[in-house]
């Protein structure tokens, strides 16, 4: 193994920069060391790259962005009994505390401490390098027919995952996913693997309802109907049991809220640039539905891993580019300016 | 018995009538003729009376209101079982359909085929008479030592014990219920028999909070302090588990989402004049918690009964006016006046 | 429409015999008259045929027999709203009282009064006839592309749901069903419909085996593997998240508790002909499991169907023989005798 | 402080004896150094006083018992944030591994790893001694109003909190508890604090009974009554919707299983000698209840403090007796002998 490995940096707006720095080393026995495979570039990387913060977290010194990886251990601490020199891992890319009432409880990401959350200023480094350490627990080894390029698309699954979750979508239930972005395609498949049926996809782009379908989904074409009308048509006019919107716009919440179900539950996870949404409260009483935020994800590795190995999500067919570490400019240029429809671009350290 | 009763009707705007009618019959086997003991004024009575409507629903015919009774059994169904003549029993005041899909599912405050709710126009008429029939096993037996005046307030209970199981309180919370009136009074109650501690109480008007404190609740003035900081200083910053927000208000409602912890539940029990509420999107988003709503009530007659049995509630601190049927008109004017501290006005026909 | 129909009666231990009797005429205003198209055999019907009897439930009049059955609507009552003549559907053969404390919350398969279920001596007749009314709201539209011969086994399908939510089956778990008869086929399907990866299948009867794998399950041939052990091998040691016992041995019991991950669940299904399984006690408090009972179902046909409807659920396979109604008694016969792997045999009226 | 500090060691079967020996140090950033101010005697203490061994755990090195306690937080590491010196703590003496999938999903007490408990030999020592380290995460502040004392008997009251959360109780329902030793005592006024009316509760020894009853227990004496018919007749002759067994004999396990209602729940608490127990698995079928199993609890220790906080556990009336460090022996005796009618013994060092 080589002495020095790169790293790509984020110096300031749209300036990233090659380091060549030494290789990691284990500094605790809980700890692996990764050499890291498949990176995904995430909406998160694009708007540091192109803002140069993200709300409070501001990029004031050299930050490694990119937190959906996976890849290959090297090497394990002293006390590491579940993970060995090679083993493929999908990485979860935060640290909760772990001894806080909600790490506790089992909902470790509203850690009371803050979460140590990669790629995040102020925090931690992520992964659009070669190697990096991270503690044990959080790598998960892949389960076989599960591939690299596969284990860096289990974080954006689990945030689909924690959405089915938070919907409580069981057999018998109809959803619907508004946005088919790489949230919203994932969330879908995880809403049909929960039981959902049917799974209604709504987005305005054309090649992305298109993708939609071919995953198996009722999709919909909201440039072209009615959402809600849409839904309500394919669920006896009742609307859908769960909606998880990931469009993260005013129009798309609303509809969210116009097709629920009475009774049901509409499952917020995509961020809003506006301040405040418009949710009816008079609504949410009358039709006693439920709104539920998700933030991140807890325990939805294991989830998201074995759905992936039961073969019930299909991950291939969302990644459209592929890019070496020296390229991560233009992997997230190419997310950012979508072109030739990019829905899901890995880097390749 | 005599052959006919009074029943008190609203014909228009502020046009409450007694008229003598012959006392109803069984119509079928599984009704119960029921004597009315005592009938609680709802804010929906004093609606009705002032405005003549609520939403869609207009008064056109003449109509009796009044929905939250107790009675004694005069006389059962052939196929009724579980009542006998001289049984005491708390009346839940909405038939629904019992066979679609809701109602099968235990959700049947959701009834697909419209709940037929007593004092609705074009529904059903209300309790504000001397004599009824009704399905019999939407008639609940009054545990011993629970006296009929308390079987009158069983209906509000009810509104309250649903807040608290859609809010899924459990010991080790904390609950916050803004709004003092009689919904909030009992759904504070309620919050505490599920286990919640501390159970934070806020109104404006001063009366209402006193009587909080008096029944053993944390209570807050919100007219003279800072609702969201008092309930922060109470729980070590966090802010509670579970909102319940009875009064109905932009200002109330803005509250709950400031005050309820991250990952938390706000439960939207009051009805909103305004049409839209503003509900912040993105901070359910970040705090991962969820809002709520509300719709009456579903198999909670049961443990309201119990909760009274149990000696959990204390309902007797909350009649604060008692009026013959003939009186009905002056019992809706002192609940709307607020007359000397008017919280729970009974109707005794 | 011909005004006589024939129907196969049971007189008494091996004695069936077709009957010509009338057409059974609507008597309520929420029933349908049904022309039944298939029925499937039950292991039930063949205990009646064998023995007369299966506990307190004795032949004494002659009883028709069969209750997994789907039909054709031919009249419908005056209230009947959801159904119209053409319709196929598939029938819940269960009556429950609707207005009981268990009814009312939604688990009426444990209805105070006694469910009124097909095909049960002293309660009322079965399937096996050209036609029979029924509640309507008991029938449930087949969705397309679902067939007539898929709805006669919604019914022993909504065992294998209500088994996987009794053991709250989610994604991430895995799961364990011991036999492989119709209702564990069908149990192992809806398991992993919910979710559970792997199912683990075992049964003796290497021929369903065999059906078992080819149904996408990891099957087990407990003739000549160690059960537990296999289990235990496929989840790195710990056991299974939930085990669905259909058998109804004492030995499966005991692997059942064997196999389950401590903090699992362990859900009976299969009846015991010993009146006391030997459940170790102590075991379920040193790790924590739960062992529950599943007792027929409720609310479990609109999932079920919708679980056909996605194509998650193959049928077909499970079909392996197919009588006309006169040959009622070959059919029976045929699965007792199991004569070229019965697994399920179908009545065609 | 002085140097050294007493501590009462187990060498072997009956033979207890103080040692002198330096006062531990703080060794880790998250660790406090607590004065110990009380400790309960719990069975298992006895058991190893009495036999030196429970199950697989056997005393081979001298062992301090003793995991019942309070204390004062005398000192703290460098990275303890919520404690400080002087503060009044409840231990939970149990150290999970924070890391395994049980750890990370809030069931810690079946942690993978096995948790480090207190006073279990080849583990860690106890606390009948004057000063001990421990995790500060693990060290629950004692509220206000809540004294050193109570804060001793945390741990039996998480036992049964974990119980109450295990079997699900809410308001609605009914429980019964079968013994009234202090787990049980505990157990039943957690139950009648998640809501539960009436909670029953039985024992054979009377003045447990009485007891029970002084606690607003609806008490029976199982040497003169039929537990079971007992309970049947105050619950309508349908059994409780929760049983907890304590009592951990075969006769009572039984009885629990006899005096649950159809679709309940049996939890079961106390420890059995005999390897296997007699479940009927045809009964938990027919009536489709369920049987939990509970071990020791996961963070049940916040709901338990609120409880007491809130006033709604008697725990004075528990506490029998109190006696000095190096009257240990004395103390356990008094427990194993019940002499005078002990509940729960304390020791103050």
């Amino acid at each position: 193994m080589s002495r020095t490995a790169k790293a790509v940096y984020l110096h300031g707006v749209g300036d990233l920069r090659i380091h060549e720095e030494p290789v990691p080393q284990i500094a605790a026995p809980n700890e692996v060391l990764i050499r890291v495979a498949a990176v995904g570039v995430c909406g998160s990387d694009c708007h540091f790259y192109r803002r140069g913060r993200i709300g409070r977290f501001v990029v004031k010194e050299p930050i490694i962005l990119g937190h959906e990886f996976s890849g290959t251990v090297v090497d394990v601490g002293a006390e590491v009994e579940h993970l060995k020199q090679g083993d493929q891992v999908a990485v979860e890319p935060g640290i909760p505390c772990r001894r806080c009432q909600r790490c506790r409880e089992g909902r470790y990401n509203l850690c009371e401490r803050e979460v140590v959350f990669m790629a995040t200023p102020g925090l931690t480094h992520g992964a659009f390098r070669e190697y990096l350490t991270w503690p044990a627990d959080l790598a998960f080894k892949l389960p076989e027919r599960v591939s690299l390029e596969d284990g860096a698309m289990v974080e954006p699954l689990a945030v689909g995952v924690q959405a089915c979750r938070r919907a409580g979508i069981v057999p018998g239930q109809s959803a619907a996913v508004l946005g088919a972005g790489p949230i919203g395609l994932l969330a879908a498949q995880a809403a049909a693997s929960y039981g959902a049926h049917p799974v209604v996809v709504t987005d305005v782009v054309s090649t992305r309802v298109a993708l939609a379908e071919k995953l198996g989904m009722t999709a919909v074409d909201a440039g072209k109907s009615d959402v809600v009308e849409a839904i309500r048509a394919r669920t006896e006019g009742r609307g859908v049991d769960a909606v998880i919107e990931t469009a993260g716009t005013l129009p798309t919440v609303r509809e969210a809220m116009a097709a629920v179900k009475t009774g049901g539950v509409v499952v917020l996870v995509g961020m809003l640039a506006e301040e405040e949404g418009m949710l009816r409260a008079m609504d949410i009483i009358e039709r006693e539905y439920d709104v539920r935020g998700v933030f991140r994800y807890a325990t939805c590795y294991l989830p998201a891993l074995s759905l992936i190995a039961a073969g019930r999500i299909d991950l291939a067919s969302l990644r459209t580019h592929e890019f070496p570490l020296d390229q991560t400019e233009e992997a997230i240029k190419t997310t950012i300016e979508d072109k030739a429809g990019a829905v899901k671009v890995l880097v390749r350290p």
